[in-house]
C-alpha cells in the first residue's frame, strides 16, 4: 500500500463498470470515437490504478446472443484476469436497454413475451453474478417508461414491475444466493419519463414488494441532479431507511441530458457533501464510478479520467476530515444549533408537550424569531475547507 | 343543479383554499396589489361559483397571535358563512412558514423550542379542523430544508419529522378525530432544498411512521413539475400505494419558481392526463385548487380565474370521456398492446417461466424487436380529442 | 388539392428533413430499431402526405467519404425523385457532428486542420444546395462547445466562428448563389455547453459578421425549451430583428435531453401561440419539421407521426383564426389594453414627456395600480379556443 | 492596505447594492426576518469590510413617494456617509418592480401612462446617479414580461422597450452625463417569462437601438444559470462584443427560483472560471455583489456573508493565478491544442483554402479523428488547483 494518502488502494473499495472506461463514445449525434476495450485489459489497467473491483452488464462481457462456447470462453478469460489482478466483482447487472427488443421497456414492456424474455435474461446473468461472487445485483429500468400519456398505464406497469422483482427475489432465494437487489432510479432519458424517477419513488416502491429486505437502492449522482434534486439529501434519506445498498458516483452539470462526467466534475459542492456523508455515515459498500470519459478523449484520457475519479474522492474525503476536525467548525455547528436538532422535540411525551405553557401560550415567538442561525459563517468555513484554504 | 355539463356544482367536489383567491399578490420583488379578502366574502363567492368547499390555514382565518376573543369571533363568522352558503371544509392545514420564527423550519428547525411551538400551533388548528368537520389535515413542510450543506443533518431532521408525525397521530387518535394527514411534497422554494422533495420521497417516509395508515399525500401539480417530473405518473404511483388522500390542482410552466397558475394553464397535456387518471381511477376526494390569481388581476380577474379552474377541469373530463369512449381509441390501445400489459408476466409461476424455452432459448428476439408499438397513432388520437377535433 | 381544410397541400409549405423520418432510432442507450430509409422512398411518401419539400445534410444523401461516382448517382436519383414527386429542396445543411473527426467541434475545433476540413465539407455541400435550388443553408454547430472550463477559450472560438461565416459568405457571393445562412442555436447536447446557446446569442453574433444581412436564424422549438425559454417570445424577437430565415418545428417536454417529438406533442400551449404568431406575422418561409419519430415506432408509426406534425399545425392555425376572429376576444384584448401598447409612449418627444406633470408629479399612482389587467379572462378565452370549446 | 492578499481593499473594486445587505428577508412565503438597515450604517460597515463602493435603487435611498424635503435629507445624509467612509457610487438603478403600479411592467406596460411614469421615475434617478458620480446606470426589466400568451405582444413590446432606451439615451446626452446604460437580463421571476431573457437576447436588442455604443450589459450569475446556461460562456461572449459594462456576482444552485446566494456558494466551478475570465480579460469595472443573505441570518450573518463574497472572489483569483502559472497547466493547454485555436483557420484566404488538397481531398480524416484532446487531464489540473491541492 502506498504511503501517499491520495493514492487509491483496494482498501478504498473503488470499483468501475466495464462499460464506463469501455464506453466508445457513441452519442445521439455521433459515432464511436474509440475502439472497444477488451475486458481483460480493463481489469489489468484498473488494478494498476488501485481499484478494488469491476462490475458488468451481461452484454459487456458476452456479446448479445452469443452461443454457449463463446460465453464460457469469455467468462473464463475474465475470471482469469480477475484472479491475476486481484480484482473483485461486487456487483453485476443486466443490459435491458440496448437491443431494440427493449424499445418499450423490459419488465414493463407492453409485450408480454418481451417481459418474459427480460426476466430470463436477467436470471441468466444473476447466475453468473453469483458465480463471480457479486453480492449486489443492480436493476436500472432505463426503458421502463413512456413518451406519451396513453402509451403506458402506470399503475398496471407498477404491478408488472412488482411481479418482476418478486419473481427475481423468489429465484435468488431458491438458489440460496447471497445477493441483494439495488434499484437505480432515473427521471428520464432514454424514455421521456421513466418509472421510479427518483430515490424517493424507488424507496416507496420497495415497500410494496414481497421481500422488501432484499431490495435497496443504487442511486446515481447525475440521475437525481437531472431532476434538480440535492443528491446528498437523497442519499441521507436512503441511509435513514437503511436502503443504500450501492452507489453510482459521477458528475453532472445541472438539469440536462445525462452527462456521466468523472466524479468531481459537475457540482463540486454536492460532491463534497456526499463524500462527507458517506464517510461519516459509515457506508461500507463499494465507491462505484459510473461515468463516461468524454468522447473527445483517447485512451490516455480514459485512464486519466478514471484515476481522477478516485483521486477526487480521496481529496474530498481529506477535506471532509479536516472540516470535521476543525475546532472552529465545531463551534460554528454549535452556533447553528445542530446539536439541538439531535434532541427529541418532545422527550416529555405528548402529555408533557401539551401541558408545557412555555411551549406555546408563554412562548416568546419574536425573541425566537430574532435569533440568527449563523449558517453563513458555517458554510463559509465549509467552502474554505473545500478550497484547501484553511 | 345546472343542466350545463360544464357548470360546476357541489357534486363535482371543487374546493379552494382561502389563501388562493385571497392571495394579495406579494411576491419576492413586489408589494401586494390587492386588498385582503374577508373569508366570509370568499365563502359566499365560491358558493355562487359552484364550489363544494373551502380550506384554510389557521392564520388565514385567525390573525397570527390573536387572542381568544378574536379567534372565537372569527370562527363563528366563518361557520355562519359556511352554513349559509352550504360549503364544506374538507381540509385544513397549518401556516408554519410565514412568521419569521419558522425561518429555519418548524418540525425540523434546529431550535427545539421552535419545533415544540410548531407542534402546538398545529395541534391547536387540528382541533379547529375537527370541529369544522375536516377529514384531511395537510402538512406542507415548506421551511423544512436548507440552503447550505452543513446547516441541516438530514438524517437527524428526518428523525424529528417522524417524531412530529408520530406525535400528531397519537394526538388525533387520543381525541378520536376522524382525520387523516396528507403530506405535501415540494422540491425547493422557499428553501434551497426541501426535505421530502417529491411524491416518492414522501411515500417512502410514510412507511417509517408509527401509523402509516393515517398518513398519505397531498401532491401539487406544480411542485412535481418544478422537478421536471411527470405529474400524472406520480399520482398513478400514489394511487398504486393507496395514498392519494387529497390533491392540489394548479398550473406550472416548467422548471422555475413556483407559479401556482390556474388549473389548465401551464402544461395542458399533463392536465388532460391527470383528469383522465383521476376520473378513471375513481378518486373520490375533493378537487382542490391551490392556485394564485396573477397579481396583475383585480377581483374580477380573481373570480374569473377561480371559475376557469373549475371549467377547465370539467372540459378536460369531457374530453377524457370522449377519448375513452371512441372505438378508434380502443382499437389503438389494443394495437399498442395496453391490454397485454395487464396480463401477468408469469401466470405460470417461476418454474413455468424457467421451463419455457419459447421465452428465451427459442425466442425470436428480432421479430419481437421489429413490432411497432403504434404509440404515435394513439397519442395523435389523444391530442385531437384534447383539441376538440374529433 | 383536397377540400378538407386540415389536409396538407404544398401551398402550406410543409417540409421535412431526410434525417427526420429517416431516423433509425439509435440513442445513447440503444441500437437502431428501424432500417435505413431510401431518400427516394422518403420523397415519394412525403409527397403523398402533402408536403412541399424536403431538406438534407450532405451525409443523409451521400454516404460520408463516398467517391464521385456514388455521389453523382445519389444526387441523380434524388433529383429524379424530387421531379417526379414535385417536391422542392428549400434548405440544406452540413453534417459536422456525426463523424468522430468533429468530436471537438468543426468551425471551432481546437485542431486547425479539422476546422479547414469542416469548411471545405460545408462548401462542397453548399454547391449541391445551390444546384438543387435551396435558398437557405442551415448551420447547426452542435459540436462547437465544451464539457470543461479550460477546453475552449470562448472568445477565441467566437473569432473562429466569425471567420468561418465570413468565409462562407464570401464564397457564396463569389459564386453568385442566391443563398442565405440560418444559424440554429442550441444550449447543450451533444456538448456540455454549446456556443451560441439561444436565439438571442445567435442574433447578437450575427451583428458582428462581415455580411450580417446574409445570415439569420433557424430556431428550433425544443432547443429553446431545453433552456426553459418561451419559444414564441424568442421567435417574436427574431422576427423583430428581421432574422427568422427558417424554423424547425417539433415538440419537447421541458428541460431535459433533446426529444424532437412530433409537432404538437410537448408544450401544446406554446405550439398554439407559435402558430398564432407565425400566421399573424406573415412568415412566408417553410414550416420545417425537425422531429424524430420515437424509436418505439415502425414505419407505419413514422408516417403517422409525420402526418400528425402537419395536421397539428393546421389544427392550431384553425384555432388561432377562430380566436382572432372572436368578438369576445377582441373585447378582451381591449380590456387588457393591448391596443394601448401599440401607442408610442412619448409621441410628444422627450421634451413633452418631461414637461407633462400628469406623467409624474400629478400622476395618481395608486389609481393606476388598482386597474386590473384582465389577463385571466383573456387567457381563458384562448384556452377554450385551443380546446375547441368555443 | 493590508498585507493579507485575501483582505479586500478598495483597489479590488468590490461593490454592494444597498438592497443586498439591506434585504429584510421577505419571500413569497414569509415575512421579513430582519429590520431595515439605515443606508448610512451600510456605507460604514461596507467600508470597514474593505469595499470600494455602494450602489442603489432610487427607492432604497428615498422612500417611494417621499416629498422633496425627505428626499434632500436622505441624499445629504447618504453623501456625507459616503464621503466619510471614502466609498464611491459607481452604479445606480431604478426600482420599477416593487410598487403595484408596475405589476404589468414599466417600459412595456400595456398602460401608456404607466410607461410614461416609469420613464420619468427613471430620469429622476438618473439625475441623482449623475450627481453622485455613477458612470453606469443599470436597467433590470424584471416586470417586462407576461404569464400568458396573449397578454403581451412581444414585437410591440420590443418597440416600446427600444423607444424607452432611445429616449433615455437622448436625455443623458442632452444633459451631458458621462453615463452608460447596462441592461440586466433574466429569464423569469417575477414574471412567467421576461423579455430579453438572456445575455444573448439583450446583446441582440442593443444593436437595434439608436445609440448602441451607450448601452451594454449587466449580467448576473444566477440569472443565466436559471436558464441552465454557462455563465462564463455568456460573459465571454459579452466581452467579445465589448459589452460587459458591469457585472452582478452571486450564487445559484441550478434551475429554480432566484436564490441570490453569496458569491462562491452555488456552482463553485463556474465561479472559478468566471474569476479566471474576468481577471485574464482585464475587466476593469466593479466586482458588484448582488446577493441576498439568507433570511435565516441575523446581522452578524449578513456581514459575514458580505465578507464571504469578497474573500471567495480573492481566493478564486489566487487559485486562477496559480493555475495559469503552473508549467504543467501550460503543457496541458498545449496538449489540448488551445494555442492552435488562436490561429486563423484560413490565413491563406478563401482561395488558398479551396486550393489546398490537404485540407479535404487528401485529408486523413481517420487519423485526425483518432487524436485525443487531453481535456480530462487539463480539467483535472484545474480541479486540483481549485481545491488547493497543487
Amino acid at each position: 500500500m502506498s504511503s501517499d494518502p491520495l493514492a487509491p488502494t483496494p482498501a478504498h473499495k473503488f470499483t468501475f463498470g466495464l462499460w464506463t472506461v469501455g464506453w466508445q463514445g457513441r452519442d445521439p449525434f455521433g459515432d464511436a470515437t474509440r475502439p472497444a476495450l477488451d475486458p481483460v485489459e480493463t481489469v489489468q489497467r484498473l488494478a494498476e490504478l488501485g481499484a478494488y473491483g469491476v462490475t458488468f452488464h451481461d452484454d459487456d462481457l458476452i456479446p448479445f446472443g452469443a452461443g454457449d462456447a463463446t460465453r464460457e470462453e469469455a467468462v473464463k478469460r475474465f475470471r482469469a484476469a480477475l484472479d491475476a489482478a486481484g480484482l473483485k466483482v461486487p456487483m453485476a447487472t443486466t443490459n435491458l436497454f440496448t437491443h431494440p427488443v427493449f424499445k418499450d421497456g423490459a419488465f414493463t414492456a407492453n409485450d408480454r413475451d418481451v417481459r418474459r424474455y427480460a426476466l430470463r435474461k436477467t436470471i441468466r446473468n444473476i447466475d453468473l453474478a453469483a458465480e463471480l461472487g457479486a453480492s449486489v445485483y443492480v436493476a436500472w429500468g432505463g426503458r421502463e417508461g413512456a413518451e406519451s400519456g396513453a402509451a403506458k398505464d402506470v399503475r398496471t406497469a407498477l404491478d408488472r414491475l412488482k411481479e418482476a422483482f418478486d419473481l427475481l427475489g423468489e429465484y435468488v432465494e431458491q438458489q440460496g444466493y447471497d445477493l441483494r437487489f439495488a434499484i437505480e432510479p432515473k427521471p428520464n432519458e432514454p424514455r421521456g419519463d421513466i418509472l421510479l424517477p427518483t430515490v424517493g419513488h424507488a424507496l416507496a416502491f420497495i415497500n410494496a414488494l414481497e421481500r422488501p429486505e432484499r431490495v435497496g437502492l443504487n442511486p446515481e449522482v447525475g440521475h437525481e441532479q437531472m431532476a434538480g434534486l440535492n443528491f446528498p439529501h437523497g442519499i441521507a434519506q436512503a441511509l435513514w431507511h437503511d436502503k443504500l445498498f450501492h452507489i453510482d458516483l459521477n458528475g453532472q452539470s445541472g438539469i440536462k441530458y445525462d452527462q456521466d462526467l468523472r466524479f468531481g466534475a459537475g457540482d463540486l459542492r454536492q460532491a463534497f457533501w456526499l463524500v462527507d456523508l458517506l464517510e461519516s455515515a459509515g457506508y461500507e459498500g463499494p465507491r462505484h464510478f459510473d461515468f463516461k470519459p468524454p468522447r473527445t478523449e483517447d485512451f490516455d484520457g480514459v485512464w486519466a479520467s478514471a484515476a481522477g475519479c478516485m483521486r477526487n474522492y480521496l481529496l474530498l474525503a481529506e477535506r471532509s476530515r479536516a472540516f470535521r476536525a476543525d475546532p472552529e467548525v465545531r463551534a460554528a455547528l454549535a452556533a447553528s444549533r445542530l446539536p439541538e436538532l439531535a434532541l427529541p422535540t418532545a422527550g416529555d411525551g405528548l402529555a408533557g408537550l401539551l401541558a408545557d405553557r412555555s411551549a406555546f401560550e408563554e412562548f416568546d415567538v419574536d425573541a425566537a424569531a430574532g435569533r440568527g442561525m449563523a449558517f453563513e459563517q458555517l458554510d463559509q468555513l465549509a467552502l474554505e475547507h473545500l478550497l484547501g484554504a484553511r
